[in-house]
């Protein structure tokens, strides 16, 4: 069987391959069909200079056809929706609808729109005007392409070449190449296909977007640390980033990731008096949402000690055991479960269900509880923050308020942290501490709510401290924010006003732009009136 | 003598030293009086202890209170303007006056003052607001004391314990943690004491601002790295930026660095026709300004070949060697001056004046002047782009705009870029190929002016790509955004409105505070009509 092209510099071409590669059915563990190439050097090089060529191309082509191709390449993702998520279920085991095919899909599709929107309007770049110094600034593109690495978990709305971070990246007017994750190449490749029809539709330079399948490791830090590339977007495994991150760090080449994250979940006493039931479904279908495949999954749940503890925690055993194990999305996926299961109990966990594969064909794993005391925690919080990247749940049983502090201020960087309180006032003051404490050590924090809900809004952190991520001050989702980690600040010291880009003009190019004039936001003329 | 005593923990304390320095007067080469101690780890580890306990305690005492202590900061450095100008002086050898005593006193005074107002006004937190998701955000402080390394060069305005990136620390809410630059710790010394009664006057937690005169290398590593630091800021050399650089990025911790950088100058043939002996004098004043030792120095400029050209080369070398040679911050200046003008006629650079240390007592080189051709610089591009710190500049003679566009291409990250042009449209066509490679590999791009103005402006970047710093994206000079670097990104999902910060409830904090709210931004109250 012949392997399937890459896309270079516009064409669809063969791959100067080292190997091959197929994917998985992980509901049945078998190879499918397509078989796909693992690029040389040679093509990743091809890559970075057609891509930096690209760059200069890209931002003369503005922003308009930006938004043009963004919104046509939407469009070509919704007819084709179907078939594009048929093939995501195929290679992920996640179920075609409602999830791929209408929520995720449609994430995927409102991204895109969205990305469009804040490429025509523009605010995103944060246009800033000194007049009395002449001095003028806006974020600009970074001169050369954007690496995004897809994760496995979201086949669509994270993927490299159609999720969030892509849709950043071209919004801010950077060219994209694109790393397909290796469990999911035909998903990758039918959306590489719309965004093939749309570059051509909407007139970009050829090379806007490329992908390639599978590199090797050093071809990977190759690839974020040339000086041609203009940054990276990574999610994924925390061993993988971190890889990344030494290359790119070593270079210079600013390097996003989304590593790992167990999104601890405190429940305070009041809380678990007024509405145990209630709170029980909400974590059950939190954590075992997509297999417990989520990076906001709530992985690590602290509870006070004391009779309703115990009661929730046999509660959730019982609903554990009631519940099918879903399929997890590669082998992998059942190999590092089970690996971080058995170093959780290594640690001093308690195994109370699960912990071991599960009956049945493919990729499954036993729906699983963990428990452990919160001295035990204190005694070892690095091993017991162990990552369990799946259907898994650990129980942390806290003393007392003053242990559930001390537990909160033990935590590693994380992507969210939720506390759950009365509705009334009766946890008021355990959570004023506790919020102080998880606060520094999370990106986003969640009152009485789950925190698998990642909304697209301009207010969202997905992100959070290291390890979490690379720096605590980036959102992957979120836009305008997330465009301007993809971008350089541009600044002008006494240019000319017309050799100026138009959003730094006098005239508001689109009349409707938010620009930062002499301390205020305004959407006026610079010395004019605002407009209507 | 015994040594001077470190300010840690509120204290001004013995050191645990493990060895002394002294600082030199640069104009005459001897030791000055005090004796300052070297650090050890032990001091590192109090101080990093102290300032993480601090960092909750500030953020409690709220954004008025940090304001308060940076206006009595501003207003006690006022008073004592001319005496520690007049320490600076001996330690630095820059002139009393205007330098240090004005100009840059008063820099510095002016950038405390608009980190007090920007603490008032909040709107550096970007305070984002979407009420149909029920998200909210904003930056916030990082939890840890923020480290900040000052250079040589600016004993006052860049100063680690009163300059710009302390300013930006504490008003974004963040201890900090000085480094004094060992040539001036008499300087670092006497702010820091006035910045201990403006603390103490303030009511702010003793441990908000410390200073440690020098510490090991390693020790700096272990600092930058540490789980309880939330980030560094460091003006300095390329080398040691480099090693601290990696120490922080392996342990994920943000650092912000501004390293090296050459400046280049380009000039267009219409402007030489035009005003050669105008921008004669104003390369000379840029070129000579505090010796040359300004990070915006223009140290590399491009000329267009020909008559005029060579008439430009020598009335530079003619007022250069006219020039007395000022005097380096420090015996190591000359040293590395000295070395770098051997690299770059090592590369091919021809000497046409200076090159040698100069006649008289203490830290003195000649005014140097050196030339290249176009095509030897593109045989050895990084080379020839070593920063020559200090009194020096190199003519790179373009043979035509083609080389003039590559010259321009091969250069690495820099701060600025700045192309002097024909005062009508003679140069048009050739400025807007050039100024576009110049866009993405400098921070900010000048027009006819030279760059060593600095305006402390919202508009301004003072950054630009790696190797000139280590992130495109970001400015150590310019409010409100340097403060952002130093926080991060606290995302509120389903919070109660009472549990948020003032920044994010609904009722707008201080009547003019500028939100993003679903979309707009607005000074209005969250379901409530604009205030006056």
């Amino acid at each position: 069987m012949s392997l399937q092209p890459v896309w270079i510099d516009g064409c669809w071409r063969p791959a100067d391959a080292v190997g091959s590669f197929r994917a998985l059915d992980p509901s049945t563990g078998e190879a499918l069909e397509q078989e796909y190439p693992i690029s040389s050097r040679a093509d990743v090089e091809a890559a970075i200079v057609a891509g930096a060529g690209a760059a200069p191309a890209l931002e003369a082509a503005g922003p308009e056809a930006v938004a043009a191709f963004l919104e046509r390449y939407a469009a070509l993702l919704q007819e084709r929706a179907e078939t594009i998520a048929t093939a995501a279920a195929r290679e992920t085991a996640l179920p075609l609808r409602p999830r791929l095919a209408e929520v995720e899909m449609g994430r995927t599709v409102d991204q895109l729109r969205q990305a469009a929107a804040a490429a025509r309007d523009r605010g995103w770049c944060l246009p800033t005007i000194d007049t009395r110094a002449g001095v003028r600034s806006r974020y600009g593109p970074l001169g050369g392409p954007v690496v995004v690495f897809g994760p496995n978990n979201f086949p669509l709305a994270f993927n490299g070449v159609a999720g969030g971070d892509f849709a950043a990246a071209i919004a801010a007017g950077n060219p994209v190449i694109a790393k397909a994750h290796p469990s999911h190449p035909r998903t990758c490749q039918l959306l590489a296909e719309a965004a093939a029809e749309a570059v051509a539709d909407s007139g970009l330079p050829p090379a806007s977007v490329q992908l390639l399948y599978r590199i090797s490791h050093e071809d990977g830090a190759y690839l974020v640390s040339h000086p041609a590339v203009g940054a990276t977007g990574y999610t994924g495994s925390r061993a993988g980033g971190l890889a990344l991150k030494r290359a790119a760090d070593a270079a210079g080449k600013p390097i996003y990731l989304e590593m790992s994250s167990v999104n601890p979940v405190f429940m305070l006493p009041g809380a678990l008096r007024e509405r145990a039931g209630q709170i029980a479904d909400e974590l059950q279908a939190s954590a075992l949402l997509g297999c417990g495949q989520f990076c906001t999954n709530p992985g690590l749940v602290v509870l006070p000690a004391g009779a309703a503890a115990a009661a929730f925690v046999a509660e959730m055993v019982r609903r554990f055991e009631a519940t099918a194990s879903g399929v997890l999305l590669a082998p992998s996926g059942v190999a590092n479960l089970d690996a971080a299961v058995a170093r959780l109990r290594a640690a001093g966990a308690e195994l109370l269900t699960g912990g071991a594969p599960a009956e049945g064909p493919g990729c499954r794993y036993r729906n699983t509880v963990l428990r452990v005391t919160g001295s035990r925690f204190l005694q070892q919080p690095e091993a017991l923050q162990t990552e369990a990247f799946g259907n898994a749940v650990l129980f942390v049983i806290a003393e007392d308020a003053e242990q559930m502090e001390r537990i909160a201020a033990a935590l590693e960087g994380n992507l969210t942290g939720t506390v759950y309180t009365h509705s009334g006032g009766d946890d008021d003051a355990r959570y004023e501490r506790l919020a102080r404490l998880l606060r520094r050590r999370v990106g986003r924090l969640l009152n009485d709510k789950m925190p698998t809900g990642v909304a697209v809004s301009p207010a969202m952190n997905h992100g959070g401290p290291f390890p979490a991520t690379g720096h605590p001050g980036f959102t992957a989702v979120g836009i305008p924010a997330s465009l301007r980690r993809l971008a350089m600040l541009e600044c002008y010291d006494n240019v000319r006003e017309q050799r100026l880009p138009a959003e730094l003009r006098d005239a508001n190019p689109t009349g409707r732009l938010w620009r930062f004039v002499d301390g205020e936001w305004t959407r006026a003329d610079v010395g004019g009136a605002e407009r209507r």
